[in-house]
């Protein structure tokens, strides 16, 4: 396989989603390339025709792997887990499995999109408030659930997606200043990921385009 | 498997996530009783304690089977898919996998919460508008996707989870009165998936909660 080239990741480094796709990397051993997308500059290089080209939707990330492009974080995602070897993603039992799906889906559909950039740039003035409901709705539902799943981690005692697609949407609670107070559950497992070695090397503050002035 | 007890689906003849489940039990010819919420009466059945205990996020679907409660469609689609015989909802080769995937959670990230009846209560005034943008926008992405994609349906030449995120989807486009003419992919898919008998049997117009006069 050494002809093989390395997948290539299209993402910012403040995307949550992009965070995703760097986790999943990550966990896997997997080595990639980062072609960065800048969401902010130039009124958003998402929306060049170049970029258009390589995901319509018009945001990050997209991956280019195998000979194919992919956009959707769980998407891709699941190809990595399909295709590579390496810690599991998903754990072997299926209710489990349906466990960590479900948890995922409720971040990736229920709470990340009402407050991603496109979004919050239409509500316009009341923005902070509009995320701060949507994240607050979202981590009401998931602390009740997780507080049924979670071992050491979301699922059981296994590091999967769902855990993937936490710790990025707590960074953006963060980011909107969400009380987290009523969330011990959620609290708990980000303050153990965070220290995890694969969360660490793909956080935000420490990728080639995060600027100087947010490195840590 | 005499004393096995039939799944149960909680949800609402109107909402697109319900219709995909019920796509899929349609498709793999399982047998499940419906547990109608209304989503409108009283203020809305979701938001019980009773509803809430069964998913708190508040939304359906949620379907009770094998002795637990999930919610999230896709999140019990793929349960579906990787516990029962009969067709298979996604396709064996990977990357046709992804892009199944890919298609699927560009509509149920990035098009359907956008435009559901939580948000666009909160939407008000211009929710016709708000809901048309968005569904505009993912099918603009679909459309070249798809162009790539599609054989007979969305994936190839079988039908897939893809088909059945589509479908409803394009159901919603109609209810917001969308012009359709930009994308003859997406109509074509639609024109052809309609025609199938499991989605006639799931569709809107004919479950137990359809009222009498949206009856068809």
């Amino acid at each position: 396989m050494a002809t093989q080239t390395k997948p290539i990741l299209h993402g910012y480094f403040r995307s949550s989603c992009s965070w995703r796709v760097r986790i999943a990397f990550a966990l896997k051993g997997i080595e990639y390339e980062q072609a960065p997308v800048n969401l902010i500059k130039d009124g958003g290089q998402q929306l060049t025709d170049q970029f258009k080209a390589l995901n319509p939707m018009q945001q990050v990330p997209a991956v280019t792997i195998d000979g194919i492009t992919l956009s959707q974080s769980l998407a891709i995602i699941q190809y990595i887990e399909e295709t590579r070897p390496g810690p599991r993603l998903l754990p072997a039992d299926p209710k489990q499995r349906a466990h960590v799906r479900m948890i995922c889906d409720i971040i990736a559909s229920g709470i990340q999109p009402l407050q991603n950039l496109y979004v919050l740039q239409k509500i316009g003035g009341e923005k902070m408030q509009w995320a701060q409901h949507f994240i607050n709705r979202g981590f009401e539902a998931l602390e009740p659930i997780l507080k049924q799943t979670a071992g050491t981690y979301s699922v059981g005692n296994e590091i999967s997606m769902a855990d993937i697609c936490l710790v990025p949407q707590v960074y953006n609670a963060e980011r909107f200043k969400l009380d987290m107070s009523p969330f011990p559950t959620i609290r708990r497992l980000n303050q153990t990921l965070i220290e995890n070695e694969a969360f660490k090397a793909s956080h935000p503050s420490c990728q080639p385009d995060t600027p100087d002035d947010m490195r840590q």
